[in-house]
């Protein structure tokens, strides 16, 4: 049989997807699983969006333009400038989902063999970009113990090479919930301005939000031509099957380059922007729903993992997900035993093991990721699994 | 200015849309702008499938399986089985158009600096793709005397290196329309079976034949496991904005390296998805109609072109596209004074200039790609104007 590419063969396979027969073979045995391990919201899709793509009338679903949908983007100016940003639709390209946002950030300011510093953990399709892109990520390690916060600048400035021709961060953060403070933004800003780096800014999760508000890099003036923001509806909206995201940027130069690749395949989602546009009308008070929901869930799942014995929890300030450090020997084979060989009450917790967030290896071996995509009461009896699991898990580390 | 890398440099611009500036300024001066340089049909989406859409329950629109959802993977088995292929569902990945198709493709079969061999004139944004992928585009000249056949396999087979990985045809081909043979076909084949490449085979045109049906690579038994076959639903149905294609092979090694990369992206567009499944219920004869219109359109439009001095034009046997030699200096000069400085009864015309298909310097520059997705009355009113303009044209060449 003739073989894959070396690319394919070094594309990692999602670490997230991976526990998935393990979940199927549970199932099966008729045991229910509590699903914390994927970032897909349970939130309602706000039926208006939906409905105005049932309302429209689409005589020819045509090509839209490459950008995107004038009428959208100057939307979407709109919504930027209710954050205090000011935007011309002329620096937004509408994406396939932030996934294609991310590989024309990495292709436009990264050639081949180019490198990305990434703190870890991060989200680990930007792995999978990053061989797409043929560009290496250099990582610089945060740690649980500070609640993921920052590594020392002086950290990520040793990682600095001729080579290094970006930052990227996630803010609030996949996968530990991190919200990156303002002293920290204006650390980055300092060092991409003295470096002569791009920043990219993965904003997916700007509005949920518990502990202040999430700064965005588009506020960074002194470096506001070497800014690439990566936005999406998917958590935003409850979305994630529309794939309609942004790269945004206000360096003229960057945008064309990055325009050629749009251009290259034609238009983004056409029924999506649709529904995208119909976001920008929702009403103001439409995020504290969804908001309110995710941060209860969020208290109650940090206090219940923080009362357990030899478990740790740091209280993220936004997203939906938190890292924990856990009694146990290794997270993989943690979270492989809880779908293969628990059940509490006929029910188990299926969980992303971290170590598929770190690039360094023998790291976040104790560490789980777990997405509060589930109401509270499934929490809760996710959390009776967890803590019944702990008791009896063969591989237990005191 | 931060500068973008290397690879946004490279990428090429749209040859198709670098005239748009021009057009616009004539159809602000009032003038008629008569659109035959871009692959948007004018035929009506089927209203079924677009209410397919519409009549969906979607309480939240979460992510699809990365391969595409599997009720619509299950009836895409279904269409192709009705080619006389034999599918299963793993062996199909859902993409974001035929574009998201092309690039898997190029990425899971070849690597960095790898050569792929196309037959030129071929879809410009072929170039882009292999650009985003790190590889190089060999071609291989096909002729306008003979209706851009494939050109003789010995000129392929000299072009393959240590570093050829694959083969790539669009059959029926954009630009030129030619419908490849089933002896063309054997051939290919047999040179990739010898040399043990993958044969990569666009068939986004695949039901627009006039002249007998095409052929699918997926046909040929031989290199069963060497075939990627690229498929769209955007020129099928009329559904371009929807960017709903596919990715198709029966290598499982292939697939499997593939998959790295939709997982990465999570999923496609999920809305479209819905559209695409229920296209595959549109009844048999939904072809005829589109089919006839542009049969009609197509002996038209060559019928008009080689009633004109000096004009010669191959009789396609597919697609909605003709490259025709003009008695010209240079199709891009010539295109652009079509819009710049030429009217007839108020109307000009927009053509690609076809150097854009080509990659040897110098080669198409008499020629003009025209997609045949206008009526009948439009196409013999854009042919009145361009016979007229190459009457006055200052660069006319005898």
């Amino acid at each position: 049989m003739l073989k894959p590419s070396l690319r394919g063969e070094k594309m990692p396979a999602s670490p997230i997807r991976k526990l998935v027969p393990f979940a199927e073979a549970a199932e099966k045995k008729g045991t229910k699983v509590l699903y914390l391990n994927i970032g897909q919201p349970d939130i309602e899709t706000p039926p208006s969006i939906v409905n105005a793509v049932k309302e429209a009338n689409i005589p020819i679903l045509a090509y839209s333009h490459s950008a995107g949908n004038i009428s959208y983007r100057k939307k979407l100016t709109g919504y930027y400038k209710h954050l205090g940003i000011d935007l011309t639709s002329e620096q937004i390209i509408v994406t396939a989902g932030g996934s294609e946002a991310i590989v024309f950030a990495m292709m436009s300011c990264m050639y081949l063999e180019d490198e990305i510093i990434i703190p870890e953990p991060f989200y680990a399709n930007y792995n999978g970009f990053a061989v797409m892109a043929g560009v290496k990520i250099v990582t610089v390690t945060a740690n649980i113990e500070n609640g993921f916060a920052l590594p020392p600048i002086d950290a990520i400035e040793k990682s600095i090479t001729p080579k290094t021709k970006a930052i990227l961060i996630c803010n609030p953060n996949n996968p530990t919930g991190y919200l990156y403070s303002d002293r920290e933004m204006k650390q980055l800003e300092e060092i991409c301005l003295k470096h002569q780096l791009f920043f990219i800014s993965d904003e997916a999760y700007r509005e949920f939000t518990y502990e202040g508000i999430a700064a965005s890099a588009l506020h960074l003036k002194k470096i506001e031509e070497q800014v690439v923001v990566i936005d999406t509806i998917s958590k935003r909206y409850s979305a994630c099957g529309a794939r309609i995201g942004a790269f945004i940027t206000k360096n003229r130069e960057l945008y064309a380059a990055a325009m050629k690749f749009a251009q290259a395949r034609l238009s983004p989602p056409g029924l999506a922007q649709i529904l995208g546009e119909a976001a920008i009308d929702l009403p103001e008070n439409y995020f504290d729903a969804p908001k309110a929901a995710y941060q209860s869930r969020r208290d109650l799942l940090v206090k219940r993992l923080n009362a357990m014995p030899g478990v740790f929890c740091p209280n993220p300030g936004g997203a939906f997900y938190v890292v924990a450090k856990l009694p146990i020997d290794d997270g993989d084979r943690f979270c492989q035993w809880m779908l293969e060989s628990f059940s509490h009450n006929g029910k188990t917790v299926m969980m992303a093991p971290a170590s598929g967030f770190y690039n360094t290896p023998g790291l976040g071996k104790n560490q789980v990721r777990m997405a509060y995509v589930i109401n509270n009461e499934n929490i809760d009896a996710a959390m009776d699994c967890l803590e019944e699991a702990l008791k009896v898990y063969p591989g237990k580390v005191d």
